[in-house]
């Protein structure tokens, strides 16, 4: 068994691979666009994603491909899976992640709760919408949204008249959650399923800050229903890897789907320090098709919080001593990237029994590496 | 600050330093004798650690050297130092870890509990400190061991009559120790120092096979003599990054120092796992002088079973289907090493509350990778 996996993208999803690989010896492949990406140390191969030639030639360099990112054509996709490379997840499942209005007709045709959403092509179909769901809505491209961008939260149809250019929309109602959970899973072709409990995330303009893990006050019935419903999506798209699924939880305590993702997730990064097995150790365990890890928490809570945009001037590490004096006991990571408004250059990961202790600990430790 | 450090040094140690450097966006490169080595992935250059011109060549492409073992000769070292180069721990630390008699000599001198020894130079003056030391003795070549290399037990000088080749070797007396312990710290060239708990560590052959942290029945006195002992030790060497003190416990509640590591070491391994800071994180935070993490268990018990040897047939992976479905809490370190009689191969760790269970499902899930 010679265990050499394949990701596609080199940012920091493929870099947080990397420590549970070594761990484990299993080989790491990276095809990066550009040398210096986040996952530069395991890099073997430059080249697009977008490229069939270049992800075939990488494709028949490992045991199996797994992803960084869910932008991998369909077509390149398939190519692989014709040249017998296994691909997990499948294109039939990452189908769903890429395609925005395909994931809220295949969910809402096996039963599972979604918002109201209706295809739009047109400002007269959004407006139409718009009307009928008390006149707000979120409109998102179909395809190639991530972090906020590619979603728009509209009262009127013309709001986003220009984004109609031939391709459908999807028209989503505003929902009026209370807070925003998410639940990851992870799935082996073989067909074992193991969840970690469902956490709280707080995104700030679109894009995750904080996660609380497990989500505060959720055990029992909200922890049931949000494992069901990941398992669900996982076994129904026949997902293979992890699988994360935002969920919005509304005031009189529905669960509503609001994305997926087929790899892991800025949600479950606190797993790395926070779990007996880390979401990037369950990964590769699952598109391997190796017995999946035990996903309890190491402590009653852990608390991610994003490292975005990184100091003004100078590098992160430039202020690790201050940080690391501050807080001994919060683990830092660090995606070696230049620090750039908004851009995602690290977070950390505070432990511990008293929640409000842990919160406090995790937002002064990121504090220290902002402007 | 750009935090290169350079490992000499190819082996699992170097190796099990890259997932602590991913995560904190520490640059790693390795100086191995070959590719293929166990820390391969960071390996950066090949030459011999005992050419000096390779070493300080690799020397100026990193902010600090630090080791993956202690072989490196002191005129090397020297070397490297007077080119400006960082040298954590430096050449008069390392020294003691390198010459065991030099080591007696200096911490006999600054008065730390230490075994009766004695230099000698002939068959006759080692029969005269077996007849002083109830006719049974250890015999030490000074330089080069390790694993119970250059180790032997005798009851009569002549049987350690060939390795009196002009170098003088260090006699000690055969310790009727109760347990072995081992005691680790770590220490910044600017002064700050933590330490770990003390553990035990079961020996089999010489070569570590087991540790148990915290060592039971630890707390309190035997701790504090412990880290006491090792902070000396650390302090009045210089020591800079991670020191291990092996440690005898006698059955009236003595320690008395048995071997010195100046380097991460098989004893410190459960702390991957097993403390907020593993030993192999602290190394690189104190050698680039950066604040210390926080040294506590992160579970009651943590328990460490070497994997030594391997399989007789395939690799280590072939046996993770059944391993990995049999104990899906403990974590297993794979070297990427070929299986070979007696080679510290791999490593497995559990962690949990009662400790009669933690050592089991150790036990079990490295028995697993067995012959």
């Amino acid at each position: 068994m010679t265990l050499t996996v394949g990701v596609i993208g080199g940012g920091q999803l493929a870099r947080m691979m990397i420590p549970a690989a070594v761990n484990l010896g299993i080989r790491l492949r990276v095809l990066a666009e550009n040398a210096g990406e986040s996952a530069d140390l395991a890099t073997t191969a430059l080249g697009s994603h977008l490229n069939a030639e270049d992800v075939l030639r990488f494709g028949e360099s490992v045991d199996v491909v797994t992803f960084d990112h869910e932008h991998v054509p369909q077509e390149v996709l398939r190519a692989l899976v014709e040249r017998g490379v296994a691909v997990r997840p499948g294109p039939d499942a990452l189908l769903y992640a890429q395609d925005k209005l395909l994931m809220r007709e295949r969910l809402g045709g096996i039963g599972l709760p979604v918002p109201n959403w209706a295809r739009v092509s047109t400002v007269t179909e959004l407006q139409a919408f718009l009307d009928a769901n008390r006149g707000r809505a979120v409109v998102k491209t179909a395809r190639g949204g991530y972090d906020g961008h590619g979603v728009r939260v509209v009262s009127r149809a013309e709001e986003a008249a220009d984004w109609f250019t031939g391709e459908p929309l999807l028209a989503e109602e505003l929902v009026e959650f209370t807070r925003e959970l998410a639940q990851s899973v992870a799935r082996r072709p073989s067909g074992e399923i193991a969840a970690w409990p469902v956490v709280e995330s707080i995104q700030r303009d679109g894009v995750c800050a904080e996660v609380i893990a497990p989500a505060p006050s959720s055990e029992g019935r909200l922890a049931d229903a949000a494992s069901e419903i990941a398992f669900t999506v996982a076994e129904s798209l026949g997902v293979t890897g992890v699988l994360a699924v935002e969920l919005f939880e509304t005031a009189d305590g529905r669960l509503l789907i609001n994305e997926l993702a087929m790899r892991p997730h800025n949600t479950g990064h606190w797993s790395i320090d926070g779990s007996i097995t880390s979401q990037f150790e369950q990964h590769l365990r699952a598109v391997l098709d190796l017995p999946l890890g035990a996903t309890g928490c190491r402590d009653p809570w852990a608390v991610m919080v994003n490292i975005l945009g990184g100091p003004a001037t100078g590098a992160l590490a430039d202020r690790y001593p201050v940080a690391m004096a501050a807080q001994p006991g919060v683990k830092i990571h660090n995606y070696g990237k230049a620090p750039r408004p908004g851009r995602k250059v690290g977070h950390v990961t505070a432990l511990g029994d008293e929640l409000d202790d842990v919160v406090q600990r995790a937002r002064v430790t990121a504090s220290h590496f902002k402007a």
